[in-house]
This record gives structure tokens, sequence and C-alpha cells, in this order.
């Protein structure tokens, strides 16, 4: 990342108003239902309450912050959190850059009377406190709204807290990806995988290869992310604090990537004559690591995160092995029938990469991230990579495609991404993890309402403590509650069981 | 019904278009997926086609058709069909009104060269004409429209295609209802089964007593259902040819009716002393039956329909059981201990019930339709009723309130209504199904694409011949097309599997 702030400031961040000491005399406690989700590491609250007004709120820099009003990550996210956190008075917030000024402070989230204090040592930092805070304010029946004194210390479990999505089995527009890119904000999730292209369909708009797109996305124009959109996805998540790995999966998973790149993918055979079908990348001619070289070169120059996820899972053997250049390439070589070291040969970078290529490659390089996916044998998967050094990121349980009747958010839940046989240094080898939502069901009508609140259930594991959220049932109110605040911010996010919400989906 | 045009007309509805007679020199042959949903009962089809032209066509009501111009049914249709057929020329559909005038024609849908006839003994059979007709519309690449030379005699195999949908777990918003009748209508649904009170809320704003959506709403404002709300759907439906059955469930599934009505549940008792809550309509008091008959009274007038759905399922007997004033008249009616006596001794109407009634009663009048909502044995059942003489409506494999990962319509469409032991006097008796969305996890959030397209297995099931459509897999590309048709008329209908439409969703 290219930060305009740098990531080692101090930031500090004074939120401002008003006492409300004039209650209207038909005045009604409100009982706040208490609850930031995903749980801070440490919350205090008292029952003592602030009122807040609109009209004299900011939120300021303070003095001896390294951060100042030009830092674009947090002037953005004021102006975005004014408006979350006062739906009806979003015209206020154009007025507000007008009334930064500077204050002294001094580590936290601290709201007492007449001011709230945020301290970070990191940019991303001081945007998770603004999401926190923006949770505790509440409205009465009357409209007006209020803060509760409270204390947090926070900070996240696991550095990695991604999801993925699909938009190759099925085309979503960009506004479904920003959309959700806002979601994951809230929840406090920082990596947005994009497994942008696959077999269905090549989207992904390349300056080098523009056929790939042309021939193999869905439509030619309609249907896929053209150099601007990339750009608009990579800079709303990162006004968000999120980053953006892409995938280009391969030698698997790349039917589209033929119909516009002649002599990619390998050719089978039935018996001496080619079937018309065709297999994974040709791994044995050098037009393929030409192509790939420059293929790469230009996803790593578009994405500026240093990862870029390089697939290598579920590669067919079959159509390999009905080729006769492949064959001979394989005698050539010495790997006999071994096609795991075909496979191996072509997977040499650094990378995060699908459990799989642990699964066939003796050596693979340290720095390699191993992502685990399937899932029956998950907990065996994390002590045996963890053993062998590797870092690794558990997704194998949170492939929330999958669904089925009822609060199954409850089984994403239950994980315990640490719980498996291992010393203290292997569970430190477990950096986080990833939600799935494969594409094979899912498009722009079912995506949101499928992703959240179920999401939301893998971002609490992933980021407070595991202790303090051992219990399903205690959580339950809680998450009832975001997933009303995540349709009040215009996020189509499904109920999980009976009752309403004071603002409910409006459809419209 | 009180129809504006009578039921025993015979309706005969001429399109006419323009021949397009100067193909552009760059003419691509489109390839139409061929393909009506429901499937008509006959349809020939031939490769020639006719291309459209929106400012050349227009709807007429044929010369001897005794309804013409001034029956708001069709006059209504006609617009609305224009605009779905014609996206690109919303603005002509205002100008079509004054395109009428008389034509003489003769039974059935009939497209050919320069003109389409629509014969129909009903105005409702007319408006499923006009909804096949729209679908046999396509456009190119270039955004002409055409349409192939098609013969359809058509009619639907049950007469009760009913969808209910459950506003008492989760208030649904107006439009989300409306919204949900015009998809009925695309699926040639005729039934709209409003569950509209139930334990968690009563959202029915009743003239008689406004207290039971005051005290028993989710909010008294926000999630009720006005009397002028209930008009705009039950003429919303009638527009459509869709019936509106209000179910009113009592003695259970009452609870929230208590908030607002005080004496009318059954106090539970804990040994001697009132436990504190409550049970089903207590049936032992005459306020009791006073009130049922004001609110029925006031239900039948709002709702013109001619049944009433009372409900009748899962009573708990433990309340009743408890409570000694009951205990009393159980003993001074000489009911012993069997409960189904005081539970029949309620439920004495005419009406659809749920089959629970019928395992409780001996006798139950010979003209309620009962509705078999019980899973697992429902073909006993239809066996059991019909052989009693009763008509019956099947709904238990059509819960699609339940969901699973994959391609879960098929279970739907699997289903064979009349395939019970029994005479074929009692398949007769079966006289149709219905579609249940109930809402425990579903609200306006998630109720489209959980209905849509997986409602339209069944909708084809109750529609269509069974021997001609046996086979999912050839039924499957033409549901995909018509989910991508029901995008391109605004409904959220999810996908089937990897693929694309040509219009996605734009969620916006």
């Amino acid at each position: 990342y290219k930060y305009q702030c740098t990531s080692s400031i101090l930031v500090s961040v004074l939120f401002q108003y008003s006492l409300g000491l004039n209650w209207p005399t038909f005045y009604v406690w409100v009982q706040q239902v208490d609850g930031v989700w995903p749980l801070p590491q440490q919350l205090d609250q008292s029952a003592d309450r602030n009122s807040l007004s609109p009209q004299r709120f900011s939120f300021t820099y303070g003095r001896d912050s390294a951060a100042q009003t030009g830092c674009s990550v947090l002037d953005a996210a004021f102006k975005r959190y004014f408006s979350i956190i006062f739906p009806d008075f979003t015209k206020g917030s154009a007025m507000l850059t007008t009334l930064y000024s500077c204050f002294v402070v001094a580590d936290n989230l601290s709201v007492s009377e007449g001011q709230a204090v945020l301290r970070s040592v990191t940019v991303w930092g001081a945007l998770r406190g603004l999401e926190s805070f923006s949770q505790l304010v509440y409205q009465d029946d009357y409209g007006s709204y209020f803060i509760n004194k409270t204390e947090i210390v926070d900070f996240p479990r696991f550095a990695f807290r991604g999801l993925l999505l699909d938009t190759s089995r099925h085309y979503l527009p960009l506004h479904a990806i920003l959309k959700t890119l806002d979601a994951m904000a809230y929840s406090k999730f920082n990596v947005f995988h994009w497994h942008i292209v696959d077999d269905p369909s090549f989207p992904y708009q390349s300056r080098t290869f523009p056929d790939l797109s042309n021939k193999g996305a869905f439509h030619p124009f309609t249907h896929v992310y053209t150099q601007s959109d990339v750009m608009r996805v990579i800079e709303h998540a990162r006004m968000r604090g999120i980053r953006v790995i892409p995938e280009f999966d391969s030698p698997g998973h790349t039917q589209s990537w033929g119909k516009g790149q002649p002599n990619l993918l390998t050719p089978c055979y039935k018996g001496d004559v080619p079937s018309g079908s065709f297999g994974p990348v040709d791994p044995t001619v050098d037009t393929t690591y030409k192509f790939m070289e420059s293929l790469l070169k230009e996803v790593k120059f578009v994405f500026p995160d240093s990862y870029v996820h390089l697939g290598g899972d579920e590669v067919s053997f079959a159509c390999w092995q009905s080729n006769p250049n492949v064959r001979t390439f394989m005698e050539k070589m010495g790997f006999g029938k071994d096609f795991t070291k075909l496979e191996s040969f072509y997977m040499e970078r650094t990378s995060i990469v699908w459990q799989d290529v642990f699964d066939y490659h003796e050596r693979i390089p340290q720095d390699t991230v191993l992502e685990i996916w399937k899932g029956e044998t998950y907990q065996a998967e994390l002590s045996r990579m963890t053993k062998a050094g590797h870092r690794v990121l558990l997704s194998a349980p949170w492939y929330i495609n999958h669904i089925s009747y009822g609060q199954d958010w409850r089984n994403s839940y239950a994980v315990q991404p640490q719980n498996f046989s291992g010393t203290e240094e292997q569970k430190k080898l477990v950096i986080g993890g990833e939600v799935a939502m494969w594409g094979e069901y899912v498009d722009a009508t079912n995506l949101n309402p499928r992703l959240w609140p179920r999401a939301c259930a893998a971002a609490e594991r992933l980021w407070s403590d595991e202790e303090k959220t051992l219990n399903a049932d205690l959580a339950f109110p809680r998450l009832e509650k975001f997933r009303c605040e995540l349709l009040r911010r215009g996020i189509q996010a499904e109920p999980l069981f009976v009752g309403h919400c004071k603002h409910e989906y409006d459809g419209l």
C-alpha cells in the first residue's frame, strides 16, 4: 500500500458534542441494547448518557496527532460516519469540513461528557474506532441522539479478516461490490479476496490481453470490469481500510482464459486425436510462461497489494495425461507419471495459494501463505501446515455460499481457528481467515441477504476475544441489533429470526 | 368477486403489428429459446418469425367480443403488457388507449403474420393469454422485436394455484406484497393466501377493534396494514386475476391478539394460580364468540373473496387443560378429557382450514376445503381426506421457506399432486396447491430471491400437463430463460446456476 497517511503515526480524534440538559418533560428512558459488533476486546459502559446534537457535533484531529486535515482516508471517514451517525441530518456533513481544528489529546476510544477521544497508532485503527463509536450512538422515539459513557480498548485478534467474492460464475455489477465493501467495513473485515476470473467467464478487462475479456467474458461490454472499475474498487476499499487481493487462479479453473488466448490451454486427446476440449493451462510450452509473466506483471501493477492469490486448486490431471506432448515433456523432465511434479514446476511463486498446492508439493517457499478450504479435515490441515512452518488462512468452515434452513450463523460462530494440536508457535501461524461466497448460485439478486448478517459471525470470531464470545445465545441480541443497524445503513441484511427492526428494508 | 366484466363473456383480443420486411443487411438469425413458463397445454411454434414494431403495435378488442373498452381489468392489462413487451418504449403505452377499435374474431392464442388473436371465455383467461403472448416476444442484439408464428391452446390443470405470505413473523412493506402479486401473475398463480396475523404480531388494522394492531403490531404506525393498504392489495391482485384469501388463524397462533383484546386468550395456570402467560383463544366464554363474530364479519366485508382461511392448526391443549374454568366447561359439555372436541366446538364454519381440523374432528362440513401441510405423510393424507369427500389443497411439499444448497426447485417440480391411492373421483377433489413462504427467516430483504424462481416450479406443476413436464432437465433452460425475463421485469429472482442474463439485476 502507498498510504497517504503513513501507517506509523499516532492518530487522535476528538468527537465533540453539546450536553443535552433540557430534557423534554415527556421524557422516557430508552433502554439501550448494549453492543458493538464485533465485540471490542475491552468495553466498559455506564448507564450515564449524553445527548448528541448533530448541529453541535464535530470530529476534530487532536493537536499532537500526526494525522491532520488532509489525511484523505480520515477526512472522508469523518464525513461518512457523520452521515451514518445522524442519518436525518446528512446536509450537515458538508458543513463539517470547515469545523476541523486542532486539539491536544493523549490511546483508545473514550466517551464522556461533552467529548469523546479516539487514539490509535494507525489510520486504519482510527477507522475501526470510528466504526465502534458510530455503533454506540442511539436514538430515542423522539429522534434525539444519545451516547452512553464508554471506555473501549480494542485491537483485532487476527490480522487477516477476509471475504471472497466470485465474479466469474456470475457477474456482479460494480456497485454490488462497492456495497459489499461498505458492509465489510461495518464488520471490520480488512481483506477483499476478489476471485475475479474462473472457468465460466473472464470479466477482467486486461490492458495487455484485451481478448481475454472480449472473448472470455459473458459479454464484452456489459459483463466486464474495466481498468477504471478496478481502480474504483481498490480506492473504495482503501478508504475503508480494506486490502484487495485479486485471484488469478491457474493452471486449473481457466476454461474462459482459453477463448481469448489461443494455445494457452492443454488440448485434451481422445486416443491419438485431439477431442476438441481443453484442460488446464499447458505447462510444457514457453509461450505459457511468457503469457503468464506479462499478465501477472500487469496484475501486480494494477493491484497494489503485495499479495496475489494464484489459486492452484483442483487441477485435473486427466487432460494433461491424455496429451502426447505433455507426456513427452514429463519424460524429458524426469517427472515420470507424477503430475503433481508438473504442477509444482508451474506453481513456483511467492503468493497465497489454495491448500492443494501444499498437498502436491514437497517443497514450496516458506513465505507462501496457504489457504485451507477442504471442509472435513481442516483442523488436521491446520496442524500439518503450521508444523511445516507455513502461515495459514482458514476458510473451510466459512464457505457461507452453502446455506441451510435456520440460524446457520451459529455454525460459523462456533469455529475455533486455533483449536488444533500444535505448539503456541504453530497457533501464531494462523494469520486469519476468510468468508467465501462462491458464485454458483449467487449473483446481485441474492448476494447481500446471503452475506449479511451471516458473514458477521466470522467477523466477530476473527476480531474478538474468543473467551468473551463463546456463547452464541449471548451474542444473538447484539447481532440482531447490528443487523438492524446494517438495514438502517442500506445493507440488505436478512433477518436472524422472528421480529422487526425500527427501520425495515424498504426494498426500493 | 364482483367483476366489472362478467365472467361468462367471450373475450377476443387482436394484437396487430406491422410486418418487418426491411431486414438490416447485417442481419443475424436469432435463435429463440422456445419457451413459455408455465408450459401451455398445447404449443406449436414454427421458425417463421415476424418483426414487431412498438410504434405499429396495438391491442384491440375483437368486434364480437363481449369485453370492450371500459373493461378495466383488460384495459389496464393492455397498458401493462405493452410496457412489458416493449420495455424501451414505455411512453407509447399512454398512446395505446386511443387505438382501441373493434374487430371480428372467432378461441385461444394464435400468432401469425401481422396479427395475433387471443380468444378466451373469461377475462381472467385473457389475462393468462396476454402473459403467454408477452413471453413469446424476443429481441435481437440490435434491439428489434420479434415473434414466431405460434398456436397455443391453454387452460390450467388446477383451479387453485396459491402462494402464502406470512406478515406476522416479519412485517412486509406494502410494495413487497404488490411486487409479489406482479410476479405471481407472471407465473399464473391465482390465489394470494395472506397469512396476515399470528403469534408474533397483528398488523391488520381493524376498524372494529383498532387496539388489536395498536397493541399487537410490532409498531402501531409503521408496521400495520391500514384499510387502504388492504384495499390496494385486493385491487392490485384483482387486476391481475388473483384472489386474496386472508387467514385469521385461531384458536392457536393468537398470542398477539391477546394484547389488544383482554379476556380473549385462556389464562394458563400453574397449579391453582394463573401463571401470567396465555394459551389459545378461550372457547368457554360467550365474549369470545361475540368478538370472533364481529371480527369475522368485518373481515368478510373487507375481503370480498368467498373464502376466509381460519387456520385451526397447532392448538396446544396444555394451557386449556391447566385452566380450571376450561375444565369445568369440558365437564358441563360432556367432552370428558377430549380437548379435540373443545376445538371442534370452536371451529364450526365453512372455510378453508389447515389439515389439523380434520385430524381432530369426526365431522366437519363437507364443503370445508382442507389444506395439507404436514410434510411426511401428504400422500396418505390426500387419500384419506379425499376419501371422506373433502376438497383438498396440497401445500406440504411446497413449504419453500425451507431452503437448502443447490437446485432445490427440482424437489418442488417433482411433486405429483394426484399420485396417491384413490379413485378418479378422489383425484378430482384435489383442487390445487399452494406455495408457502413462512416468515421465521424471511422479510423484505430476502423475500424475492427466496420466492423466485423457486416458486415457479410449483406454478408449472399446478398449471401444466404433468406428462409434458416430467423432466426437470428439459425444463431447466426454459426456467433459466423465464428467470432472466423476471429480472428484466424488475423481479429480484435468484440464479438457478452458473451463467448470466442479458439484463442483470441492477440492485438499485
